[in-house]
């Protein structure tokens, strides 16, 4: 399945006044690391959203266990990969390690999304067997 | 048990190009809620740290169900409760709500810890008669 | 001229390691307060881009002088008024009261643009009699 | 004079409904650069408050102006130098480049300050020779 590892420098900004990570940054972390996902088989959400005219792939469910704090100076690798396939949804897992230690684990669920104009809303879609493809290699 | 209601005004520059809120400031707002239900019981943490010697109560786990969008404009409730009590950790309950829609749920685990100075790191203490009682209201 | 005041309450997130607020939480908040500024007067961005047809009101440029810390707790007050108005650009000024201390000052620079179709890119546009009327107040 | 660069991706969640980065994470991104100038010269606000003894380096005044706006998936470099040396402030410019556009500048002042024990508060105090010399290369 697709996955990605990409590589976090925790900033004195990114810590609160214990100086750990304030854990919404890992939340933003997740997010960018959903993208650069993306990035790795070649897709973006502006080609997802331009080639297959869908509204996006919104967030739906997440769980995360916070195992370790990280500090301010900590050089982070976040490893993503997708963990299952559903008809219209797609799980992401990110783990966040910090040395030996993995810091943070996260199940992640988006919806494949489109509008639908007759009811002025979106609605969930069947992802479409290209970005199946893409998503399983 | 303890709970707590604030509202939230969603902001132009709290939302992402789809024109909704950027998941990760959802758990930013958790997090000030989490200190407004401390401040419910007439408690903060800087009083915890000062009069129980704890470290902090830090975030171990949460599970988040994103169930509709909020728009930038969109006044929320969020509503906070504390809903479980373990020996060393509390449970705390998070709703938001735009007008009648549920639009997000959280749950979230937090641990009461000390510093052990002789191993060097944090560990889980057993939550305090006073701090029970004032959770329990 | 067209005024507004609006309170903060500094989180625990809003603050770094030192334990003061984290300068870009004060843009932030500048950036909510434009906001809070225009629907004093009855107005939205939303509503503006509707009305008149703009693309925004880009800021342009700001300066800031951060005089004294504030602290996780604090509550502030951060006044904004428009302080000058150009043909198609106005000038906004920021204070954040903290007590009786000013802690923060700014002021910034917005222009109000239009899209050039035949150009394909943003321009400067004259403020309308209206948008200056209501400003002027 | 001390300078460094480093890059910056413009996330999805950099940027507000406009498609343009939210101007806030501007700061935010000449917080992180001002670290990592310091590191450049193989120095952290950890070894300079361990060294110095300082409270620490806080910004007291910037000025900046935006002249292109930066969007989503857009590759920039930031470029940060040290511009004066004043007898305890140092003023530091940031350049944001997108390509060939010059997108941000800004120019800052940070104080290095020290606790005066007596008055309770800190104040500012005469930058060390070796800082000078390391900010001088």
């Amino acid at each position: 399945m697709l996955s990605n590892s990409r590589s976090v420098h925790v900033e004195f900004g990114h810590c609160d006044p214990s100086g750990i990570v304030f854990n919404p940054n890992y939340f933003v972390w997740f997010d960018f690391s959903v993208h650069a996902l993306l990035g790795r088989a070649g897709l973006s959400l502006k080609s997802l959203i331009a080639e297959f005219g869908i509204d996006g792939i919104p967030l739906v469910d997440n769980k995360a266990q916070f195992k370790a704090p990280c500090r301010w100076g900590d050089d982070l690798i976040i490893e993503s990969r997708i963990v299952a396939l559903h008809r219209s949804a797609f799980e992401i897992q990110h783990i966040v390690r910090n040395g030996d230690v993995v810091a943070v684990e996260c199940s992640e669920t988006r919806v494949w999304t489109v509008f639908d104009a007759e009811k002025g809303r979106i609605k969930a879609a069947p992802l479409p067997p290209p970005v199946i493809a893409a998503f399983s290699v």
